[in-house]
């Protein structure tokens, strides 16, 4: 992409300004539409040493509101980055709906310059990227990737200016000068770079930077047309969902009726395909002393690990998902109760927050995932995209059929970098459900854990089976696969839980020794 | 506080359990409580080395539900708080409504063990924590403080069992060591601290400690009084302000027609006393050649102070507040214009988001607080507290009254921690704002700027006016004053508030050499 491009092409005085001037009005017009679109934006610069990224950055503002808009210089990682993913810092920085974020410098970083001794690193790192950027952009946000491409002569030029006056000195490093000297290394380098990580869901765009006055109308352009384009699209894409919608009809809402004369029609999830819950042994239970005594053990165990585990540094993420009053509060509390507190947290999601709603859905789960020798227990989790948004449609079924994959490649980051991934789908039949429904009601110091929308959910038992049923076979992978656990007996589900847990990090340990 | 305590009194097995069964039965409700009636509550742990905090934290969550608390340790800071003003770091933890936070350490680890080298430290810490707490509390939260009280003996005892054994050795730290030898001199530092920072809106609860049983349940006994004392007071508090509102009637909304026929009573904000505001001379304005030449010069000087600003590590902060269309957007940006945006960020701030209202009001700017190089534009700040929140009773009377002490406390803080501080009021008349609105009303590209609320918003212009004149008197500062701003000429207000930036800048800079 990058070996034959001729970057001294160059833009008179008088044809720059007017151009700027018309480009950074229509820019100025385009950030208020976007704002109003709610569509995110990121403007990213790569490129040589000394092409002129803070100049271009500088000149880019110009013309926008500054209230809607935020500059992030990426330098040194800091330790909370380090002792994470790699990407986490990226995912922390990502613009909410209707903002503009502009990098000097981004998550190519590594790719350009290689990763750093005791940085967290990428196992596939293209890919882990491309990734990245689809999932972002397959969620409406615009990511517009611009690299400075400089002329050996013209970088040696500036980078000696630089050098020469005493204000600016400080600026070159070793590195800078380097990047000269071994041009064309580094010009196959960042050229392979680019061809690898150029794709439908975020192109790159050389900007040729020999001369400020053509790199900047050329940046101009490309921001502006990426922008226009964006908004074209999210404007189609919602006048083809709305006629969608009017197609479609009424296709939602199946249940009626409440209580036990509804379990009959509870069971199947639908008509052709059985649901490989239904053989889910439910009758599967133990004995009060019997759980007591493993407890006592897997407890045990448990603290040792875990102290094991700060000391390593190994990081562990449990989710915890399941019907409701399946029993997901109790199992947690028993499975925290060995550990010490200052090494877990416990992460709760109901419904989104607004500021929530306004970033890529994943984002506020990426905000929990634990730093090295720490442990999260998500008390629900990502897992709602496929159910919950599914079967209410708070998100489009294009939405959640691609939500799978990029759940899985969320999913393979975390275990890549190090992190002991496990996910447990508390089962109940719907008779439990009912009689635990019925004792919550009658019962007044348990009567607030059972609401309206408890039984409103459950009378969409037969949708919710069917989304389940769904997640567990295309979510169920080799690195992160799921543990049922039947849960009709609670003390059953309790030690099925802490001692999957315990042979996991068991062998984890292991491993690492 | 400290001296005369005997460490050394028991509690046996049977009682312990018992007593610990009813106590954390109640502290599981009164969590839930809390929840319900949105109280925050921060527990915190401070005491001597191997008195065992950790150990009493593992114990007091046992009855909690752990999707509603978080256990904070408090360790070495990292790079982001030690570029900022040390409470900085707590105002991030600080627990929403209905929230409990434990801290293993505390913003009194200053006070206990000295400030470090390179951290960010407290002018006068014992009225800077204590207004810290006072504002919290004032405003809701509850906090409980416990230290933990071994005597030297048992201390010792303890610090040699950790010592011995290979699997906790590494916990001793010199510093622990060093304690115990110089017992005395701690137990009158420790007692001093105690005895300075114990006040009536968070006092210190010192728990006997040489006995674990005993400990506990002193620990849970205090937590659980303080609870329900925060759930009673709160009750009483609702209810006394339900009585008020009931007896004052109709006391809000004067406003009756818009447009240019109100603004003969716009201008008197109060029978007795006529406002300060009157007396700006809004005629002032400068030429466009003029205008245009002083730019050059300020923004060309900015520029370099700027560079200077990060080089030197200087941090600076700038709040914009005025009329609506009094130009506070042109104005932010011609100021920023000159300056690098990896620099500097503008925060703009509207109505509080749900997760920023289930905060103390001052989290949401505290978490924008520039660190070291830095710069901050807020756009709209805390002073909505006195504005908005108080013309339209969003909050209560004692909560914007006490707003100006807090205020002034908080820009103290930062202007300690070596924060530029500069507020900027910019005052048109009303006749200006009219035809402004109008002429936005008028400009097809412009409509998008004015709102109902901006319409709704004149109406009040005597309250709000009566508003803007207490908090210019009540919170004009000798550390941070507030510079009124001319702005019926837009160009005048432009350069004067760019000026005053270029002089504050200039001179901060000076005494820094």
């Amino acid at each position: 992409m990058l070996k034959d491009i001729d970057t001294s092409v160059k833009l008179d005085k008088d044809s720059y300004k007017s151009e700027i001037n018309t480009l950074g009005l229509k820019l100025s017009e385009m950030q208020r539409v976007c704002k109003d679109e709610g569509i995110p934006v990121s403007v990213i610069f790569e490129g040589w040493s000394a092409a002129g990224k803070g100049s271009r950055i500088n000149s880019l503002i110009n013309y926008l509101d500054p209230r809607g808009f935020e500059v992030f210089t990426v330098q040194k990682t800091t330790e909370d980055e380090r002792l994470r993913p790699y990407l986490w810092r990226y995912w922390q920085r990502i613009p909410a709906d209707g903002r503009i974020h502009i990098f000097d410098r981004s998550w190519y970083q590594a790719l350009m310059d290689g990763f750093r001794k005791k940085e967290a690193v990428l196992k596939d790192p293209v890919y882990d990227i491309r990734s990245f950027e689809e999932t972002l952009t397959a969620n409406g946000a615009v990511i517009i990737k611009l690299f400075l491409h400089v002329s050996e002569k013209e970088q040696k030029k500036r980078l000696e200016a630089l050098a020469t006056d005493a204000d600016t000195a400080w600026r070159v490093r070793k590195s800078d000068v380097k990047q000269n000297r071994k041009y064309k290394t580094f010009l196959s380098r960042f050229g392979k770079m680019l061809d690898d990580s150029d794709h439908d869901a975020a192109h790159w765009t050389v900007v040729e930077a020999d001369d400020s006055r053509f790199a900047d109308v050329k940046v101009y352009r490309t921001v502006l047309e990426a922008m226009e384009n964006a908004v074209q699209a999210k404007r189609d894409k919602s006048a083809a969902e709305a006629a969608v919608d009017a197609d479609a009809g009424t296709d939602s809402g199946t249940g009626a009726g409440t209580g036990s004369e509804i379990i009959g029609n509870l069971l199947t999830p639908s008509e052709n395909e059985p649901s490989k819950l239904e053989s889910v042994d439910l009758n599967k239970s133990v004995s009060r002393e019997e759980y007591n005594q493993r407890l006592k053990v897997a407890q045990s165990d448990l603290e040792r690990f875990h102290n094991a585990m700060y000391k390593q540094r190994l990081p562990a993420a449990m989710v915890f998902e399941g019907w409701d009053a399946a029993g997901k509060g109790g199992a947690i509390k028993r499975t925290v109760a060995p550990l010490d507190p200052r090494g877990y947290k416990v992460a709760p999601y109901g419904a989104p927050n607004d500021t929530e709603r306004a970033h890529h859905y994943l984002w506020r789960f990426w905000n929990e995932v634990p730093k090295a020798g720490h442990m999260t227990v998500f008390d629900r989790s990502w897992y709602g995209r496929v159910m919950v948004e599914r079967v209410e449609g708070f998100c489009s079924t294009a939405d959640w059929k691609r939500a799978f994959g990029e759940i899985n490649d969320f999913e393979k980051q975390l275990v890549d970098s190090g992190i002991v991934l496990l996910k447990f789908w508390l089962h109940i039949s719907p008779e439990e459900q009912l009689k635990r429904f019925e004792l919550r009601t009658n019962t007044p110091e348990k009567k607030w854990k059972i609401t309206d929308e408890d039984w409103r959910n459950r009378e969409k038992w037969g949708q919710y089976l069917e989304a389940v049923d769904e997640m567990l076979s295309r979510t169920s992978t080799p690195y992160a696969p799921w543990t049922v656990i039947e849960a009709n007996d609670k003390l059953f589900a309790r030690i099925k839980v802490i001692e999957t847990l315990h042979d996991k990090l068991g062998s984890a340990l292991n491993d690492r020794r």
